[in-house]
């Protein structure tokens, strides 16, 4: 999608798969390949005004629980002032951009999971206009085996705090768009972590950039 | 839209149009003409989770400026949380409400003013499905009148500080989406206040409730 070299490479996966770990290896990776450090973004947020909204995403109001409408319209929200304040800029600049999370996770959360695909559909298409990462990797795992590596870190957010169905739908919806879209590449990430560094490394360097 | 015989009643219109003393004349008609008091919702806004949105739409962060199409994904947030959670159970006990602008305003500012009406007619569409007011009452203004008006109230927000040409756009969207639907009735809010009132009034008797 950028007008130069500069790509836009994306980790997705569920809880506990074991994003932030692959963030940095593939950081490094960049950083190597490239000679200078990737922007490194996470969604929902990334901006000053995204991480409010992530706020508002992410921590339950019992006194106004937020409706899974308004949830996805502000994912939307905070990752169109993400991609107009940092993405495309960094882009246009030449630098690489590394995101945790992209609009691969609002088709399988809000889309699969909640069952809101033609408002996530709607509300993609109108927001991006065909853009879209370069890469992205998934990290695959049973949504079991994550939440419980999740929950050995701390306290679930209101989204990690979901059915484990939720999440299971979610993996079907990442699995059937990686296999409908050449840019999605699965890794398994149910294996040892080291494994799961190799299969990245991998991919990272059998692409011809 | 309800299945009672609640209505949803919005008032719309430009800053300085008079919207406030609006709301309560009509306010005053519903709770003599139906004996219990209409709920009174203002977008964006009205439960306690969009009235935080409504902050982040309304007050300036100059590090991080809100881009147009954040802004107008976050008033469709606000706009979801408040039907789920307020208008449409309100509808449902038989109760009126009293909107203190509504969709029409997100098609007249963000669709016409800004220039997004392509994400605006696709995330309304999609978010709204069909849902919309049984009667619209709009208050007709020139912006140069209405804004000096607004100024005169105090500081001007965010939204309030476009130039002028984006309340004539505005103000264009909302004379032609009046002209093409029926539940949309135009008051001339230039005149003195006291003939703008009887006018409203007579609107509101006029209908076969």
């Amino acid at each position: 999608m950028s007008e130069n070299n500069a790509k836009f490479i994306v980790i997705e996966g569920l809880e506990g798969a074991g994003k932030s770990s692959a963030v940095a290896l593939m950081h490094d990776f960049i950083t190597r390949h490239t000679g200078r450090e990737p922007i490194c973004t996470r969604e929902p947020g990334g901006t000053p005004l995204a991480e409010r909204i992530r706020d508002l995403v992410k921590i339950a109001d019992p006194s106004d629980p937020l409706c899974d409408e308004a949830e996805c319209l502000l994912i939307y929200a905070a990752r169109a002032q993400l991609i107009h304040r940092v993405i495309k800029p960094a882009l246009a600049a030449g630098l690489w951009v590394l995101g945790d999370r992209h609009n691969l996770s609002s088709l399988a959360y809000q889309g699969g999971g909640r069952g809101l695909m033609p408002l996530v559909h709607a509300v993609s298409e109108a927001t991006l206009k065909g853009f879209k990462p370069d890469l992205t990797l998934y990290l695959d795992i049973p949504p079991a085996l994550g939440l419980s590596r999740a929950a050995g870190r701390g306290e679930l957010d209101r989204i990690e705090q979901q059915a484990l169905d939720f999440f299971e739908r979610a993996r079907a919806t990442y699995l059937q768009l990686a296999a409908e879209d050449d840019s999605i590449l699965v890794i398994d990430a149910s294996q040892e972590i080291g494994q799961v560094h190799k299969d990245i490394l991998a991919v990272l360097q059998g692409i011809q950039w």
